[in-house]
């Protein structure tokens, strides 16, 4: 008996060899592109020290709707930690119900980025914090009224003194956005299958979706969405090779242009990051297209000239499935109670 | 020095004994008046059996934008549990940017209540539950869209499956309700100082505190708010002496009389209940008073026909502050995601 089953398992050997072979070859290829998402919130250069009390003080005023003019909105109301990052929708609904020019970025891993927004013209997720709280479709408040709100609340007082120790005017909007990066870092999602795949694990990705992870690099799709985050670390042209139509790529809205206002980065934007992309529909900066299988095609057809049958669409696509990572546990802050000097929320302007 | 020390505490006792007897005698008052609040989620009819299970996916519903037609308000957004299950608004802002027509009641420890709104007209919480989904000004969703939005996602056909086993058809817009009644039910905030002390811990209130608790049950405040919520226990009309000003009192909003359309019920409301009150501003189902102070003022002078002095309005206010329990440690529920059937979001109408 013993020996009947050394001898089957000797077969089954032989017969997967080959395909541990390519396995092998496939990873050591992917190691090349790719990296693993660490257990741990990576060091964040500028925001020395982060100690547990920031990242909770970060986490309270990512939580907070007082710190929109309205008291409707806050930092989870468009990167919602319980939907893989973002809002569910086209472009996020802010203040007054308008609706923002472009679809929310996921916050989830988002410090991995080589810069932030679509335009990438936050160098870092503290650079970024400041955008939404101000800008008028979406938070419409002043870097003033957001602290005269926070220095209004004892509560945050003391959170603000234990998160920046030693300093002497503790509560500032630099600070408001130090903090609020602290807590966005470690919004990170390690151990999705690729990752464990990556790392060795060979049954952790199916034949299907290995074959999407060789596509997806022979295709091409891995000169642009590549690194840690499968993405976010480079700036291209949308529609490198045929341009998408204009719903999907609005002629109103040039990308990068805006921010360095030179003729080359028309239509550029920030090579979308593809971890738990598929949590994050819809895609785009349009949030025009919600099916992550179009969104392959479009993007195949309209950067790399290539044209997918279905079953290589469906496997890319099953690739992009496995980089859905351990989504973040997260005990909703109780936050500071409000004091007679809070300044009173206004939905009206 | 072991004499002298016991003679100094028999002093201290002899000094202290009237006080102590005081104390007692309030604290018999005030049990006859007031019920402390469980550490458990209590009992509920007609929602049998409360699991695990059941409750998790009542997490998940009230934290899920999805369940509005926007996809940009939650049970959360009215009821956030990190404000002491309040908005911090006059009146919530819904669907569109509406101004809802009352200020948003408390879910904390709202299962205590006789029956929910300001007019009592849900006699639980599963109905309540239905309510703001269906208003126009709020999450303005339909149970049809609701449950076709639950139908569409696998994480919620597992969920619903586990949470109701046993039944033919789980998802149902009934189950929904009962699964939002569920998770509601665990949103309560036990160990307030005030219940501490009910249970016989002397030091666990100052004598201000415990002087407000005195001239709450004399002037008469605790004829109407008593019982576990310290109130929500009963419908009585607002302005029983004298009618506050139309600002706090909007002659367009006759309360329970929409209800039961009784001349009798005109501007009849139920005792607003006042756990947590501290944390709560703004005040009143109008929402125009800010100030607890204030609030303490409006109710003595219209109810009782007593005008308070500042001390007494600074005691009964103080009073309040112990009514403030140990607030619910909730981690953000993981949402299922979205497939191709689910429906959009529509922001629109």
């Amino acid at each position: 008996m013993k020996r009947t089953q050394i001898s089957l398992l000797a077969v089954a050997t032989l017969l997967a060899a080959p395909a541990l072979a390519e396995d092998a070859a496939l990873r050591e290829e992917a190691k090349g592109l790719f990296e693993v998402i660490p257990m741990q919130a990576p060091q964040l250069a500028d925001n020395n020290t982060v100690t547990r009390d920031k990242i909770d003080l970060g986490a309270m005023l990512f939580f907070d709707p007082r710190m929109s003019k309205s008291g409707v909105f806050s930092c989870q109301s468009c990167h919602n930690v319980g939907l893989g990052g973002v809002d569910g929708l086209e472009t996020s609904i802010g203040h007054g119900w308008q609706k923002g020019p472009r679809n929310a970025p996921t916050a989830l891993n988002a410090v991995f980025n080589v810069a932030q927004f679509w335009d990438g013209r936050a160098p870092d997720l503290a650079a970024q914090a400041k955008g939404p709280v101000q800008a008028g479709v979406e938070m419409n408040n002043t870097p003033e009224n957001l602290v005269a709100t926070v220095q209004s609340m004892p509560g945050y007082v003391e959170a603000f003194a234990k998160a920046f120790p030693g300093q002497k005017d503790p509560i500032s909007f630099d600070n408001f956005a130090l903090a609020v990066e602290a807590f966005e870092a470690t919004l990170i999602t390690p151990n999705s299958k690729f990752d464990q795949w990556l790392m060795g694990a060979d049954g952790a990705m199916s034949a299907d979706e290995k074959a999407g992870l060789k596509l997806f690099i022979d295709t091409g799709c891995a000169a642009c969405h590549n690194g840690i985050n499968i993405g976010g670390n480079g700036y291209y042209p949308f529609g490198v090779v045929e341009k998408p139509g204009a719903e999907v790529l609005p002629a109103g809205d040039k990308g990068r242009f805006a921010v360095t206002a030179t003729a080359d980065d028309e239509y550029v934007f920030r090579a979308g990051p593809l971890r738990n992309i598929a949590l994050t529909a819809p895609y785009f900066h349009s949030g025009k297209v919600w099916d992550l299988r179009e969104a392959v095609s479009v993007m195949a057809n309209s950067q790399l000239g290539a044209t997918l049958d279905d079953t290589q669409v469906d496997q890319i696509t099953a690739f992009l499935g496995t980089l859905t990572g351990e989504q973040p546990e997260v005990v909703h802050p109780i936050l500071p109670v409000r004091s007679a000097q809070t300044p009173r929320p206004e939905h009206m302007n």
